[in-house]
């Protein structure tokens, strides 16, 4: 448990509430204070948005949700707080004033931070009481999904009040990154804002549109960023030498008109530093192994983008969709020619089904099997278009069997068997093989029932459908059935 | 299909072996050559090693992989080729003499490319041959996994030479920018040039090191540039009227030394241009909306890094390994107060759980159910301290019954109950319900096998869980069986 049961807030616009949002759900109470007293609907309402996402976010048991309360009265606030979090307009004179003011009403244990994206400690710690238990505390939007935050002390802040204010971000889901120095825009304030004041360059040249500038990041560098940064992603891009070979390639272009920034000089003593940086980095892992873990996410993140259509995910799905045409295409004309199980699926183990056990985990197996019934359905004609039409096959019933594991990587197909249908009934049977063996990895029985959204019921198969499940079915009936058709579950079974 | 049969590749670098493995992947024969010929064996390593993650990327069927030869003829590859792609190094002189030469050798409808990071199309044209079909098409490291390509005319382009470069580059699984001004460092790398100055400035000043300045991308704005660039998140960032809002609050900033980059003046006709954009990429999408979709991705993207224990997945994964360990303890305080089915895990349905019938896909329901068959063996002490013995449990047979779909957003627990066990095996049923009326959704049955992984095979669990077992399955045989224990499938029983 955090020694922090009620956070104060102090401004309740759009970081506050994150603030707010976080905090709740990690079980501290909050206590927000806000001059105008219609903030207060604002800001519950703020929160009840942010609460799916932060539910979705953490999987994890949490303790029961914290207690929001509003108050316009700055000052109960700080009475009740064991830390306070200040959230106010960037005003140095404005933050000075309350930041004095509340650290006179508050217990000497309790932490000041303040959420300043850009203004320095030791100019805000000035007027405070006890202002050693001073810093900043730099959030960045939203609040109640990112982990970053940025702590920096002032010139009287103690060691001790860094640690305790670390401490309670990282109890409340977040990362602090403490900056050594003070700085104008700390550190990542600095970054983006050379990149935001290079965009508005461009738009004022007439040189691209936001819209053209936003895709030059979000279809590119962007998706690498989620997951490292510049400098280790420039140590792979240097080949086996890392940064120093990226540095000797690539420095001459710093002189380079490339963006309206001069570069400092590349110094003998900057590329040491920028090297032994990125080796610390590295940490021992060698430039083979970072590119491997940079493909999986990259591949792992393009894949989530394409559930919700946009950027990178966009392109993805788009280029499936096309392929997916053209094998429906191809499939359609091949469904006659079917004698034996026929092979509806080849895929290969990604590393992120992999359980704690190093074998492909037990979800991932009913997610092939599923692909497979899709892909079965499309050369049955139950196809995206006639999907559209309100008709498709829901699962009713499943029954797996596990012959052996799969390991990371391993190649593996599908074949599937019509065992029996009705008009409205589907009875189908997958196998699930090692590509390099053959051998039998997994089983499905899967009982799919017809529906028709359009009724909200079970109906009769299309026509065209049926017909193409009576054709495959006769087919199939010439096969020996399944060894594992009709099971079930039980001890004597088993045994 | 598309009509480049044959990409001729010149260079066969990172770039040029990032081409390779895309275009061959893609079903696309490619002829490279290098005046090196010791390039051959390290193109076929660098395009082995991209195969598994462009394997994982596509998920839908794929044409035939394309062919890959090498030559060190330049005209050999410039004779065969439908589409060239130069990636020679960034010298400009060196480009425009290759350039010239290869444009003499290759038929007239094929395009030529440059993948060059900075040099102006009109520069590189000059000397060749029928300048009209050359453009510049910079791509991105890793070529194979990034979609982005800029693509820039030069003086002399057509317009149909643009066309036909996006096309093929679509058909390849990629995002054509079209780049309406040539300008040096196109779009992205200016964008990208001046973050990175910025970072050699603040490690030749002493202020961070070159790990601090990553995780000042990577926990925060790294996140939304996977999925949204900075236009669209300043433009959420401003709250009900977007980006002329956020221009109105943080403009004075642009005149603070918050980088080294001097900001244009903030002139109303900037101002303009800037709303105006981002309206236009808003799309008709109220902030409401564009907030939701990007928290759904944010929350997406930071699970999927969890599973790589990367960035801001490495935080989440810290602190939920906390979470869990705290209710584990608390947990195991309980389990000889439980009687009836256990209730061991809630959760809520998540948007990326939904298939094309909008409702929860049938591997997540395994998936849920998997999870609480984990959540059972804590209880039993089978914790990840017991599994560091080398000892767990392994699904070996799974009966799945569906009653109810579940909607996005939809909450819902699991409870379990032991039905049968012996020294090596745990015969479990666990029921799905929906949290707001309690009502059962799906079932699941497995039979549970007891594995020592220091044997490779089943053993007798510790004497410590089978205590907790026997303890708990006395309590549960008072309860009446399942209606659906021990089924099996078929028309004749489920009719």
């Amino acid at each position: 448990m955090s020694t922090v049961k009620t956070l104060g807030l102090l401004g309740t616009g759009v970081i506050g509430a994150g603030w707010a949002a976080r905090a709740l759900h990690f079980g501290v109470n909050v206590v927000a204070a806000d001059t105008i007293p219609e903030m207060e609907a604002w800001l519950r309402s703020a929160v009840a948005n942010a609460e799916p996402a932060l539910a979705r976010l953490i999987t994890a048991p949490l303790p029961p949700k914290g207690q929001l309360s509003f108050t316009t009265d700055i000052m109960q606030m700080a009475r009740a707080a064991d830390f306070i979090q200040e959230n106010i307009p960037e005003q140095l004179e404005l933050k000075q004033r309350v930041l004095g003011d509340i650290s006179r009403h508050t217990r000497p244990g309790v932490i000041i931070a303040s959420s300043t994206s850009g203004l320095m400690p030791s100019d805000l710690q000035r007027s405070m009481q006890l202002p050693e238990r001073f810093c900043v505390a730099h959030p960045f939007n939203p609040v109640y999904l990112l982990p970053l935050v940025e702590i920096v002390g002032g010139e009287l802040t103690t060691a001790a009040t860094l640690q305790t204010a670390s401490d309670f971000f990282r109890f409340i889901g977040m990362h602090p990154l403490r900056v050594r120095k003070e700085i104008p825009g700390h550190l990542t304030d600095r970054l983006q804002e050379a990149l935001w004041r290079e965009i508005l360059h461009m738009v004022n040249d007439g040189v691209a549109t936001t819209g053209e500038l936003d895709e030059s990041i979000v279809y590119g560098p962007g998706l690498r960023w989620a997951g490292m940064g510049t400098n280790l992603i420039y140590h792979l891009a240097g080949g086996e030498s890392g940064m120093r070979q990226m540095l000797a390639q690539f420095g001459p272009c710093l002189k380079w008109p490339w963006t309206r920034l001069e570069a400092p000089e590349l110094t003998d003593g900057l590329i040491d530093r920028m090297v032994e940086g990125t080796q610390l980095q590295a940490a021992g892992r060698s430039i083979r192994e970072l590119e491997r873990l940079r493909d999986d996410y990259l591949v792992a993140i393009q894949q989530v983008l394409r559930q919700y259509n946009v950027g990178a995910g966009a392109t993805l799905r788009a280029v499936e969709d096309r392929l997916f045409a053209d094998a429906s295409k191809a499939a359609q004309q091949l469904v006659h020619d079917q004698s034996g199980p026929m092979r509806v699926l080849t895929t290969q183990v990604r590393p992120e089904w992999i359980d704690y056990n190093s074998h492909m985990t037990e979800s991932r197996y009913l997610q092939v099997f599923g692909d497979a019934s899709d892909a079965l359905f499309v050369r049955l004609g139950a196809d995206a278009a006639y999907r559209a039409t309100g008709r498709s096959f829901f699962t009713v019933e499943t029954h797996l069997t596990h012959q052996l594991e799969l390991n990371v990587n391993e190649s593996l197909y599908v074949t599937t068997q019509i065992l029996e249908f009705d008009a409205k009934r589907l009875h189908i049977f997958h196998r699930m093989h090692r590509a390099h063996d053959a051998a039998l990895v997994a089983t499905a029985e899967h009982m799919q029932l017809h529906v028709d959204s359009n009724v909200k019921r079970t109906a009769p198969m299309g026509p065209e459908v049926q017909a193409q499940v009576e054709r495959l079915a006769a087919t199939h009936a010439k096969l020996s059935p399944p060894r594992e058709r009709g099971r079930s579950i039980g001890l004597k079974r088993v045994g």
